[in-house]
C-alpha cells in the first residue's frame, strides 16, 4: 500500500508541489511559476495540470493519493478553506479548498503558509512531534505558526500566530499592516537592514559604511557576517535584534509554554552563531520553569517545509 | 437525574467549595478558612470532611456526584493533578488529585486557580462558549487563562498564559517571578498603586498627595476614583495602566486571535470606566482583522468563576 500525500505551497514566484508519503519522505518534488496576472485566475489549472502531469509520468494511481494540502500566504478561513486575500498573488475571495476540489476530486485542506511550515517542521523536522511548539521565520518578513494542545492556532479568523506584528516600540517604524513597530520592523532581513543604513547613516567613517559606500548596498547578511567578524556597530545592531527577538519570544513563550521553538527562514541561515544569541536573550527574559522545558532549535526542513506540512494536513485529516 | 458536580477554588485564606449542576447552576456553595499551618497538611481533610458533611445535611446520594474539580494557585502538572509548588498554602510536591481521590473515591481533576475561573468564565460567564478566549485577572497580581481551539492552554508544564510575567520594560521593577518589568508590576493592584506613590513624592503638593498625606495610604481605587474625577496625575497613571495593558492584550491577541476578552479580578470592579480604556488602547494596538473579531468584556462571575470552572472541568472530563 504507497498512500500518499500531495503537498501544494503557494508563493508569490513558485507554488512548491510535492508527492510525500506517510513517513513524511518526498518521493517527488518540483516547481512551477506562479502566474499572478489577471488576479491570479491561472494559478489552480497550472496546479493541477502539473500534478496530474507528474502523476501520469510516475504512474502513480489515483487511489494512492489521499488528499491535497495546501498552504498559501494571506488570510485564510482554514475550516472552509476560503482565501479572503492573498496580495502576492492577486486572490481576493477564492474559494481555494471548492476550487481545488472540484477539479482533483480529491479531499483538500488549506492553511496559510507559516502555519503549514510549522507543522512540517513539527512532523519530521525540527519540532519532534512536541505538543506545543511556536515556530518563527525571519525572512524578508517575520511570520509564524504555533502549535498548542497539538493543534495549529487558527484562532477566531485564522489570524492567530502573526508573531511578525507583535507590537514593540509605541515609538517605532510603520509596518506594513499599518501599526507602529511590529517585530517585523526590527527583526526581518528587511529590519536589520534598516538598522544598518540607519547606523552608517550616523556613523560615516565606521567599517559599515565604507562597505556600503564601496558595494552600493548593504544586507542583514552583511551585517550578520560584519557582527561575526566583531564590527562594533554591527555586533550592536545584532545585540539589539536578539535582545528584543529573544524577550519576544519568552513572552509568547509566556503564553503558550512550548517545549521547542524553531527559527528559520533566511536569517536563520546565520546559523549557530545567532541561534546561541537569541537562546542566551530569551533565557535572560524567560520564567525559569519555561526556559527548563524550552528549548530554541534551528528550523531543519529549509524550503520543504510547507509541502511537508501540507502533506501533514492531510494526514491529520484523512485518518 | 440530579447529577452534580462538586468545584473546589483553593485559595491563601479560604476553600470556596460548592455543588454545581450540569447548567452551571450552583445548588450549594460555602468556605472553609485555609489552614495553612504545617505544610498545608491538614487541608486536603478539612475540604473533604466539609463536602462530606454538606452531601449530608443536604440528602445527596454519592451517585449522583460526578466528580471533583480543583483549582489551586501555584504551579501543577493538569494531566496528574499534581502540584509542584503552592507557595500561598505551604504544599509543595503535593500529589492532590492523588490525595483527594483517596478520600472521596471520585473522578478528581485539577487546574491552576486562574485556568479554572477562565474555564467558569467560558462556560456560563462572559465568555458564552468562545472557543478562543483570553481572561486577565487583575488583582494584586495579574493572572490568565486562555482558552485555544475550545481548551485550556497548559503548556508543557503547566506554566502557559502566566500573562502577569510578561515583560513589559527591561529597565522596570522588579518583579516577585524574579524578572524585571513584568506586566504585574504595573497593571495590578499593586503596580497601580506603586505608580501613585512614585507620582506623589515627585509631586507633593497634588490632590494625590494631599489625599495621601491625610489618610497616610494610597490603594489603586483610590487611584482609579481620582482619575475618573479627572484629577490629572490620577488620569496620567490610568492612561500609562490601561496603554500598556491594552498594548499587552493586542500582543496576546496577535498570538491567540481570540473572540473574547475577559477582565476580572478586583481592578476590574472599577467596570465600564476601565474597560472602555482598554479596549480603546486594544484597539489601538490590535491588527484591525483582530479587533473586528474580539470582544472586551467583564468577567461576570466573580467570586464563583473558580467552583464553576471546578465543576465545568469535571463536566468536560467525565462525559
Amino acid at each position: 500500500m504507497n498512500e500518499m500525500m500531495i503537498g501544494v505551497d503557494i508563493g508569490g514566484t513558485t507554488v512548491k508541489i510535492g508527492f510525500i508519503n506517510q513517513d513524511g519522505e518526498i518521493l517527488k518534488k518540483w516547481e512551477v511559476p506562479t502566474n499572478t496576472s489577471n488576479g491570479g485566475k491561472a494559478i489552480m489549472d497550472d496546479i493541477w495540470k502539473s500534478i496530474q502531469g507528474h502523476t501520469h509520468s510516475l504512474n502513480i494511481s489515483k487511489g494512492s493519493l489521499l488528499g491535497i494540502g495546501i498552504g498559501a500566504p494571506g488570510f485564510i478561513e482554514p475550516d472552509s478553506g476560503f482565501v479572503y486575500e492573498a496580495v502576492n498573488i492577486g486572490w481576493k475571495n477564492m474559494d481555494l479548498a471548492k476550487e481545488m476540489k472540484e477539479r482533483a476530486n480529491l479531499p483538500v485542506y488549506v492553511q496559510n503558509d507559516a502555519n503549514i511550515a510549522a507543522l512540517g517542521e513539527n512532523w519530521i523536522g525540527a519540532g519532534n512531534g512536541a505538543k506545543n511548539m511556536i515556530a518563527v521565520t525571519l525572512g524578508t518578513g517575520v511570520g509564524g505558526g504555533v502549535i498548542a494542545n497539538g493543534s495549529i492556532l487558527n484562532g477566531e479568523n485564522g489570524m492567530a500566530g502573526e508573531i511578525g506584528h507583535i507590537k514593540i516600540d509605541p515609538n517605532g517604524i510603520p509596518c506594513n499592516c499599518g501599526g507602529i513597530g511590529c517585530l517585523e520592523t526590527i527583526c526581518s532581513a528587511t529590519g536589520i537592514k534598516r538598522q544598518g543604513i540607519d547606523a552608517v547613516s550616523i556613523n560615516p567613517d565606521s567599517k559599515l559604511a565604507k562597505f556600503y559606500e564601496e558595494h552600493g548596498k548593504l544586507s542583514a547578511k552583511d551585517i550578520i557576517d560584519f557582527a561575526k567578524s566583531g564590527d562594533e556597530i554591527s555586533v550592536q545592531i545584532i545585540n539589539n535584534t536578539v535582545d528584543i527577538l529573544g524577550r519576544t519570544l519568552a513572552n509568547m513563550a509566556t503564553i503558550i509554554n512550548p517545549s521547542k521553538i524553531i527559527i528559520g527562514g533566511g536569517v536563520s541561515k546565520a546559523g549557530v552563531y545567532l541561534l546561541d544569541l537569541i537562546a542566551s536573550s530569551f533565557e535572560t527574559y524567560a520564567i525559569p520553569k519555561l526556559n527548563d522545558v524550552c528549548e530554541l532549535k534551528l528550523a531543519e526542513l529549509g524550503n520543504d517545509a510547507g509541502i511537508i506540512g501540507g502533506a501533514y494536513l492531510v494526514k491529520q485529516n484523512v485518518k
